[in-house]
């Protein structure tokens, strides 16, 4: 009964020699969720052995190319592959458009499977999905363009707790999550920026570690990863303890760590 | 005064665990042009430290996803490193509708650098860059789609002899470009397939390693270079013996492997 996020990249519009974009997997007892697709996703995937055929659903925070460049070359490989089942996809307003493009571009007639849009609108937290091991919800962020974060909550299992998993970036320190977002087991959150350039991620609207760390305290998170680091920076070490002061319990998301989300059972007192 | 291809990988549609999408990377004496670019071909840049900033000619071989998905990341991330100098982007007609898609889509009001589009069309063996270091010559090639090969001629330095490298990818076997790139020192020619499938290759216009052999052979080539290899092989040692069976000097292009071509001095005599 395994739930883990397994991180493809932590970089942000800018890769490094190291870095790929940010992008995520989460599996959720066996069904996968692809978080985010910027360019090499596909590549990614390959290389930690994750069939691009597990992928159901693909959830997009917002259209700004290192999230979504990866989407032409993904679709073309599954249908190459001769993929039947739909791939659902959930992104702000938008991305058919760009998809319908490549499609026409491509003189593609048509696609071995089926895609099936789903349009994030509306403020608030809303239910978005009700899949087999999970309910997903999207709610607001607080970026350029607009964005949407992700939460996963699994659905009940005899004897223990339902666990979960929530997904913020690109964004400035947006507060009013940490209601929607309260208690979740696993938190990614964006740190593009250090607290020392606070002003550029404001100007941004992004976040620096140690506001990021804040958010996971507010909420109430059980675990705080960090990802969507700026390429001005040499290493990524200075974001682990600059968040670590506010919020001990955080990691790093760097490519291919995954985190996994233990089953707590409950206790029959 | 190096004259060095570089592969950035070797895959053809679909990528594999271990290979990229093909792509090159020619240095003729410190000028860099890029040979198609795939999906990850900035990845693939960064990983092998050439700078992004350095290339300032990209050749698209045709317009199919694997040959041209990394442009609009590629251009992004030139873009955010602030260049000035013009990008020459020479390809059949259709490219620059591409990138005007994804320059609106992206809804940034203007590059930091232009872009200047040269459409390659008509028959036969055609100029089309003055160059510096080389002139570049453009080829029909037999494909699903228009496509064209390339033809770089060092122009003279004293006392050596001028280096030529050629690059033909994707292509049925097309015995008139021997004539055109007859006596050429390094020619990189597609092999998708091996001769055991060269029904398939026929039928989507590739070629098979010992097809690819005998257009070297044909036209006295100093060096064949092969890639796109397809997924469908586990592994690829057997393009290499078929292909040396026909024409010995042959190596695979492998992602990560630089072929230089030496000078050559001409004789007092």
């Amino acid at each position: 009964m395994p739930l883990t996020l397994t991180s493809l990249g932590c970089a942000s519009a800018l890769p490094t020699k190291e870095n790929y974009f940010t992008a995520h997997v989460l599996n959720i007892r066996g069904r996968f969720f692809l978080l985010d697709c910027g360019e090499g996703t596909q590549l990614r995937l390959r290389q930690l052995d994750i069939s691009l055929g597990s992928i159901e659903h693909v959830f997009i925070t917002h259209l700004h190319g290192d999230h979504i460049y990866g989407l032409p070359g993904l679709i073309s490989s599954m249908h190459l592959l001769d993929r039947t089942a739909p791939l659902y996809l959930y992104a702000p307003k938008g991305l058919e458009k760009m998809l319908s493009f490549y499609s026409e571009f491509s003189g593609r007639q048509e696609l071995s499977f089926p895609v099936i849009y789903r349009e994030i609108t509306g403020a608030g937290l809303i239910q978005i999905l009700e899949g087999e091991t999970a309910r997903v919800y999207a709610f607001p962020l607080n970026h350029s363009i607009p964005t949407s974060g992700f939460l996963f909550r699994e659905k009940s299992v005899r004897k223990s707790k339902p666990r979960s998993v929530a997904y913020c970036t690109d964004t400035a320190p947006s507060p009013e999550i940490t209601e929607w977002i309260g208690g979740v087991d696993l938190l990614f959150h964006e740190a593009t920026f250090l607290e020392q350039d606070v002003r550029s991620a404001a100007q941004y609207l992004h976040s620096t570690a140690r506001q990021a760390a804040q958010i996971a305290l507010d909420a109430g998170a059980g675990k705080l990863l960090l990802g969507h680091f700026s390429s001005r920076y040499k290493e990524t070490s200075a974001f682990l303890a600059e968040a670590r002061e506010i919020f001990p319990n955080t990691e790093l998301s760097t490519e291919g760590r995954t985190f996994s989300v233990p089953r707590r059972f409950i206790s029959a007192t």
